[in-house]
């Protein structure tokens, strides 16, 4: 690395959705910004999560100096482990942010050994040569900061996740002042969040589903179930505001919002009054009209506790004919078939069902900044280099289109994906090169057990493992399975495929299949990972081995 | 079959999207109207086409007399050579909607003893007990009836799918006349399109897209390639017409385009100046600016003439930087991350491309009615019975409940699915059991050769055909394979997996991935499609047999 040279070299996120992560390097110190995690297209079957490639870090290793993360989302947290289980460096993140990132390392055992630093937005701290000045911002989530990060040849800006919300529900604001002081300090670089560069206007403030959950609130007149990411904690304190003021019990459901709800009520983000909070079991127990069900699963997720509530097969989550249902989220894309098969269950069960129809007041707000706040960030900022990052290509393409008809605000626009080097040095900015990047698949437990031994592993070492397709043939008609499944094997070890082994594996999808209803049954995406799961569990069980598993549904 | 009782049988459409068929009977008598087709889902991997199940029209046989088309989509027509090859009854449809047929029987060897009957809008015919009035509507094909079905005991009306465009590009008016006469003289039962009901106020004119396309041809500086659905007539006569303006040959290129164009211009839809239409191959010897081409594949259908041009994979288009490419369509749910593959290797290609973004004025309108135009119609129908059709269950739940709401508009709304009959009689209207129904996939031949011995399969015959599954290691960093493809193959028959044949068969898919480009090899729908093609022609060719082959691919 020549002396003198600041690189920027993005290991995620720009040019793909997900998975952002980004290394800055000056001289033999290196630091990175967030690790997040991408989830799997469809193509990936079998895979749980997908995380960069870290080669470069690998290479070096001896110059990694600390992770510092912007917010709490899994789209910049999710590969934390990941990175921490290599490279034991120390973390840099708000209060509620390390919260998020505990939780998830004590799920992996890596909890004790972790050095998390708490950063405060507005306090500066000192990374070898960087001194990192986190902002506060405002985005979907609670304790989002941008980073201004002081480097021997100038100032560089990573906006991380965020919209200008004026009225955020925590009353923290948006740091405007801080940016606008950096603009007339001087920016070398400005990194800026692309998602939302499509959307003309201002992305509303998330106050303004407030409105929306009064009328849902007045108008229900039996159970009220609202869904939404765990993570958007601004969504959960209005619903629990109502919840209150309308005299409904709150009941929790689903492993992810149970957890995202803890934390937020441990840092003081939702007040939640004596007697408020139910435990599921005792919703029976409360009239109706008075309990308000929080319930994770809002993208249709097969396994999700509002999948399987609409489907009838959760123990305390039951729909009932006259009950409400409200998705405050968006729909992503890619998800529309599953989310719409919920709906359509729901509506089966005489459920009233609430999602985003373009209709005002809305039931969710995107938590990103639409083309006006992108432009009032750069006309604050008046960044010398503006790098579009946090979209697909298209995306960083037309961030960089608008940014480069700002005069007088932006100096050059850099467009890089990730893998580019980016060097700065006192001659300006420059692409220099690539390094190694790309996308590693995980095998994650996602049932839910032996947490403790779940060991990270790339897709390589799960080939090792082989590969097991089981195939079940589905009369359409009927919903009945018409011969036994059959049972595909390959890298498998020869001694495990006896007959016994095989017979017991064909009885595990057997018994799934029986205990699934025809509901169940007629919604391949669900019973596909029903089988996944419990075949899984069967394997490890007997071999200690994690082939990689994909049902084939026939229908005949 | 009781005596004195009309039956109403959807066989599909209702509760699920696409495959609309509806039986109507009238003691010894049944007919059809529409047999569509469903676009398989993703779970389905490795099935072409889905069609409805025709049990019931097989049981009652001797009874069917006549097939009625509304329109010419997919959705309506699909089916019908699976139907035809069963029944080989009459055909009644419009001129237009007829052409259409006619090319797809004779790809199936079917068109020679097929018996079709031209029907014009207001020209009344009978069959059996009934006597039909085809009603013209506008919708996004042209030539599109709604059916008056005139039975002993009432009157049914069919809307097929519609909008009420006041200003069509062919100037053939929504007959809202025709609706109104029905309306004063008292309609037993209206069957409407409930695509749109989740939208508020009119959908636009197709004329409506006009204006940006005037936009869109005064700024495109170099070649402008215009993409939407083949039969989306009234655009491709917009493109046409602007494309004479502006002084643009125009070239065709894709298999659907060209067949739709042809039968368009035949039946004077499209007026053609001589000279306007140009060869692909000759796009060459023309100015960029001197250049349109109206291309297929909109939806980023893996081996579509578009999907193919923006990887640099197609023989006469080729995407240079300045070009302007327009998606002048719908985003169908479950294409997103398809098209915006597509749309990101165009923005690498540095072409300018416009795709539906809620901009006004739209580069697409949708092709059927929002709420306020189907509230019309139910006011000048007044139906004593109302039955939504044409939608997943929310939409005909939700239209159901918007129409309940027109007091002295309607008597009483009926929420039926696939499979429900709906009895008629003196009495009154109310569901009177079940029939079967379901889905049957079907493997046709998608590389578009052999087509005379196609024969139209069952995925119960496929899977007595066995089942492929190439198996290949993508090194995701390098983009190369990793290790030669495994192929497990299951039910496929002993002796041909011999060694020598899984050599060949190994060999064709090592053919496949050298002749593919990293940016294809980077695609997975299109590097699986490519592999299932010419893995599909490998094994017809060597065994005669049609197993249905599902490629993995394994990112290491």
């Amino acid at each position: 690395m020549p002396a003198g040279k600041l690189q920027v070299i993005p290991l995620g996120g720009l040019g793909e959705f997900g998975m952002n992560c980004m290394a800055i390097r000056w001289g033999d110190d290196i630091i990175v910004i967030d690790a997040g995690l991408m989830f799997p297209e469809a193509e990936l079957l079998g895979v749980d999560i997908v995380v960069p490639d870290l080669s470069y870090l690998l290479e070096n290793r001896a110059h990694l100096r600390a992770l510092v993360l912007t917010h709490g989302h899994e789209d910049h947290i999710g590969a934390l482990p990941w990175l921490l289980s290599e490279f034991n460096v120390p973390v840099y993140g708000t209060e509620f942010t390390l919260a998020y990132v505990e939780g998830k390392l004590e799920e992996h055992a890596l909890l004790d050994d972790a050095v998390l630093n708490e950063i405060k937005a507005g306090e500066r701290f000192k990374i070898g040569p960087f001194t990192i000045n986190p902002i506060q911002v405002t985005h979907s989530l609670v304790d989002c900061v941008a980073l201004a990060i002081h480097t021997p040849i100038g100032t560089l800006i990573h906006t991380g996740d965020f919209k200008v919300d004026p009225t955020p529900t925590d009353n923290r604001l948006f740091d405007l002042h801080a940016f606008a002081e950096y603009g007339k300090e001087g920016v070398l670089a400005l990194f800026q969040d692309s998602t939302n560069v499509e959307r003309r206007g201002y992305t509303p403030s998330e106050r303004a589903v407030r409105a929306r959950f009064q009328e849902i609130f007045a108008r229900a007149e039996r159970r009220l179930f609202i869904s939404c990411f765990s993570s958007s904690i601004h969504r959960i304190k209005l619903a629990v505001d109502q919840a209150f003021e309308s005299g409904r019990k709150v009941a929790l459901v689903g492993r992810s919002m149970t957890e995202s709800f803890e934390i937020a009520q441990d840092l003081g983000y939702i007040d939640v009054p004596d007697g408020l909070l139910i435990h599921p079991a005792q919703m029976r127990d409360f009239p109706p009209d008075k309990v308000c069900v929080l319930i994770s699963g809002t993208q249709g997720e097969p396994m999700s506790a509002l999948s399987r509530a609409a489907v009838d097969n959760h123990k305390h989550a039951r729909i009932q004919p006259g009950d409400t249902v409200v998705l405050s989220s968006r729909i992503i894309p890619g998800n529309e078939k599953a989310i719409y098969r919920v709906v359509d269950h729901l509506f089966r069960r005489e459920a009233h069902v609430i999602y985003e129809d373009g209709s005002s007041p809305p039931v969710h707000v995107s938590g990103h900044a639409s083309q006006e706040e992108l432009k009032l960030i750069i006309n604050l900022v008046k960044p010398r280099y503006f790098i579009p990052i946090h979209g697909e290509y298209r995306q960083l393409k037309l961030h960089g289109e608008m940014a480069a008809a700002m005069h007088n605000s932006v100096g050059s626009v850099m467009l890089i994906e990730s893998g580019d080097i980016l060097e700065f040095d006192e001659l300006g900015a420059r692409k220099a090169g690539k390094v190694n990047v790309g996308r590693v698949c995980i095998d994650s437990n996602s049932v839910g057990e032996v947490v403790e031994d779940l060991v990270i592993r790339d897709r390589r070492h799960l080939s090792e493992d082989g590969i097991v397709l089981p195939i079940i043939a589905i009369n359409k008609l009927t919903g009945r399975v018409e011969t036994s499944p059959e049972i595909v094997m390959r890298g498998f070890g020869g001694s495990i495929s006896d007959d016994g082994f095989m017979d017991a594996a064909r009885r595990t999808v057997m018994n799934t299949l029986e205990s699934s209803s025809d509901e169940e049954k007629g919604d391949y995406g669900m019973i596909k990972e029903k089988i996944r799961q419990d075949l899984k569990r069967f394997i490890v069980k007997n071999t200690s081995r994690r082939p990689l598993i994909m049902p084939v549904i026939l229908e005949v």
